[in-house]
């Protein structure tokens, strides 16, 4: 063994590994991380308020990231399809990559339907307590269908979208979400407003 | 139809979905956003520099995450195994999330043996030119099997462990990494100063 391999070994067994955590880099960002996990039917909201909050936080110098359909489903989870195992599956690994990101001292936005109560209570598990914060985008199927922006609930109506959430696959609602935001009511800078508030509130 | 869903509705028309982009996020944060992905045998020092090099970062005021088998590998990955097929689809995972961390202005180091060529493009291939950065700390096996620091390749010399890169299963170098790093010559400390200078050089 040649001196300078020796030299590497011993300062590899003395070297310290330093730890960047989470509160050093919350720290640094100034502010808590968190999960803002947005559920509710197609069309209710979801991913225009995320993107609104992201933006009031921005301006704030807060670090955030949303994600939704169109970063996550052609990407990570682009071998999954939408059978109840691979929405589950999607769900999983949606709620994983935000602990990632809350571990890496951001505010993670989510937009998913994620219309299984199951599926929503086991991130809430992977997060643990006060990480995840529930937002129930609370609007009636017929505003939703109404609002149609994807034309995805024609397709459902004529059955060439199979399982569609709200029309032959059920929204299991939240029952104890940390926010209530009844989307066909307020208007969505009042929505966003409301989700502000609540991370005012607790701190973050 | 009531009026206040008549608001509603129409205020999310009007409403310009605010894009708070790669860019954006990456002049608040006061640098480039990239990955660092380190490649090499078990033991060859990939968690170690990765995590001495977040150090140096942070000092920097930098925003950083190691991806590692620590936060992944029971996680993200946990309904993986070590079959090819599996070793496949994990750095694939860990490759969509490396770009999603990469789209949030972060830079982001990953520490996983990767031994696969393949697997190694696929990855470079997902996070498009410039944003990839592939690392290869090379080092001897017979230096790797001496620190042996979890244990594994006793494991593996006992057949305990199967398929372990560099034992049972090939480790295929890489052919033009942007930076080789020869761990067992070099210490801790001058490896994090080259990977730091890489990151000069690039301008990230």
């Amino acid at each position: 063994m040649s001196e300078t391999t020796e030299k590497a070994k011993s300062s590899n067994v003395v070297w310290h590994c330093p730890a960047i955590t989470r509160e050093l880099r919350c720290q640094l960002n100034n502010h808590n991380s968190v999960v803002l996990w947005f559920t509710g039917l197609s069309g209710s909201g979801k991913s225009t308020i995320a993107h609104g909050v992201e933006d009031q936080l921005y301006q704030r110098q807060y670090r955030t990231y949303v994600l939704d359909g169109d970063n996550v489903r052609h990407g990570l989870c682009g071998d999954l399809g939408f059978s109840n195992q691979d929405r589950q599956e999607n769900i999983r690994r949606i709620g994983e990559v935000a602990r990632l990101f809350v571990d890496a001292g951001m505010v993670v936005l989510t937009a998913f339907i994620s219309p299984f109560r199951q599926d929503r209570a086991r991130v809430r598990e992977i997060l643990g307590e006060g990480n995840f914060y529930e937002i129930y985008c609370r609007c009636s199927l017929e505003v939703c269908e109404e609002r149609d922006v994807k034309g995805l609930y024609k397709k459902a109506r004529q059955g060439l979208v199979k399982e569609f959430t709200g029309i032959s696959s059920p929204y299991e609602a939240p029952e104890s979400p940390e926010l209530i935001l009844d989307t066909d009511q307020l208007t969505i800078a009042e929505c966003v407003e409301k989700v502000i508030a609540l991370l005012d509130k607790t701190g973050s």
